[in-house]
């Protein structure tokens, strides 16, 4: 068989502000692979599916001198994040052809991979579509399933409130809370985002832009618990509508990622008073002691109709 | 015996700024009250003996309508906080005269109280002057002790910063952070409370008026764990030197009680990266768990000269 084409999204360049692709990103198609001859090297070949797109690839694209838990991306290499790929050859025997794994995958058609113990096997008894493993059946799903099991100490009757709550994470979240029996109150930056959140269970689902937030903790609150996607004037607006001991999930501060100029907090000293408790966490620390009780749980119950997802799907 | 004066410090107008004495508390001996004869009512005459000068006090001088889990006063009643009293007659089976309690006591000299389960009998075996179980083992004390206790997680060779490092708490939680091995940076305002930290065993002790903390935590860090007791300006450059997983524990945050103008932190997007765990209490929440532990444990540990203290007395 001929060569085929080997596409790849490249990072180009550190962006200022948000990222262009054509400018900070570049799709490149002048390589070419050999699907029957490529050297594996004890190794096995793999053909990417799905690869997910979210805020944290942002963070990455970032000068090598900055230091973050999380590793930088390299000018002129694929930007890389979470995937699923098939195996189409293997020298290896932890996987044979016909495998889907789910991992770090390049943002590359085609790629051989040495180490098996990077990527997991994914099995899907429950015949869901491969995609719905980069969503609510993988990191973002595993993000909210970690830290609402180890943080929320949710008590039925309990109040949330989730921000972004449209999301992969705070969709899974408002189901989650509503499985435990919590009240939801739910903010998404759209009507059309609203609807879906409220579609999936939320109590009260409010635009973020149209309505103040605040007024709507006042009249809904005080919250038990907050799920936190986007900090600043949302995490504000959070610790003034916290009751005494609210629990603080903090999984993500969009709104702070892109900007120069940080939201200043005032109201902190409710962190004494209120003794609330907050919990920054990175998806990763947890999974030792989540996955697997993760994967067995929530695919079935996405299979069954028991938690509902929304995808954004593009083809390249 | 004839009546005899029964003085008393009255809580008289709310403060705007700082409390001035004579003028948002003043002092009233126009009550008497005849010790022998006072009516017990089955409950128990007190002589106060020491009571516990605190922050928190400025906080309850406030007006009633401001909500807080912390009473206010009321104008024209005495003041009233941690004290030790000794008992002069008694009609309840609970103490004897003679026998010494702990508890909340008004800012007056003597008073006839009827509940015994709001006090504590202070057994005192090891003989401790009784100011000292209003202060390292007293409310001040088990702040440190049930704090460090339940979120320090601290590990041999760590690092804690300690902010008011020279007070009853943060002179505690540096002996207890040494105890266990940790390396101390700690805090405070002036050359003389500095002197009196490292001479208690905290191996990087300065004064943050003529110091700048960031420079030294920069230097002496990361952080592991952060004793706040200060919050604002400290709490940022406290998160900024954090090393990943730090703890922060929220006791107080004395630079915002008393300002019209919150100092707006702007670096919080690091709990998320870092993944720092904050945890704010009072130290009443902890009381059942760790009292008994805190009395067998502590006044040992004070009579032997292992935990040191210095007390600031005013004899009136």
């Amino acid at each position: 068989m001929a060569p085929v084409k080997n596409g790849r999204h490249l990072f180009n360049e550190i962006p200022t502000g948000y990222p262009e692709p054509g400018k900070t990103t570049i799709y490149d198609d002048s390589e070419t692979i050999d699907l029957e001859k490529a050297l594996l090297n004890g190794g096995f070949l793999v053909k990417t599916l799905v690869v997910s797109i979210e805020p944290v690839i942002l963070g990455r694209m970032r000068d090598q001198s900055i230091k973050s838990p999380i590793p930088p991306f390299h000018v002129g290499q694929p930007l890389n994040n979470y995937g699923v790929g098939k195996v189409l050859r293997s020298e290896n025997s932890t996987f044979k052809p016909g495998d889907h794994i789910y991992g770090m995958l390049p943002f590359q058609e085609y790629f051989v991979a040495q180490d098996p113990k990077r990527y997991k096997l994914l099995e899907n008894k429950e015949g869901l579509s491969w995609s719905v493993y980069i969503g609510v059946c993988g990191m973002p799903g595993q993000t909210a399933y970690y830290g609402w099991k180890e943080w929320s100490s949710a008590k039925k009757g309990e109040v949330l409130f989730v921000t972004a709550a449209s999301g992969p994470v705070g969709s899974t979240v408002v189901q989650l809370a509503k499985a435990d029996g919590c009240k939801v109150i739910a903010s998404a930056g759209s009507d059309e985002k609203v609807a879906f959140v409220s579609s999936i269970g939320a109590d009260v689902a409010f635009n973020y832009k149209s309505v103040p937030t605040r007024k709507v903790l006042e009249k809904e609150g005080p919250i038990d618990i907050y799920w936190d996607n986007v900090g600043g004037e949302m995490l504000e607006a959070a610790i003034a509508a916290a009751g005494t001991f609210a629990r603080f999930i903090e999984c993500g501060m969009i709104s702070q990622y892109n900007t120069q100029d940080p939201y200043p907090l005032e109201n902190l000293f409710n962190i004494v008073t209120k003794q609330l408790k907050i919990y920054g966490f990175i998806v990763t620390s947890l999974h030792a002691k989540y996955e697997a009780q993760f994967y067995r749980e929530i695919p079935c119950r996405v299979a069954a109709g028991e938690i509902k997802y929304k995808e954004d799907i593009h083809c390249v």
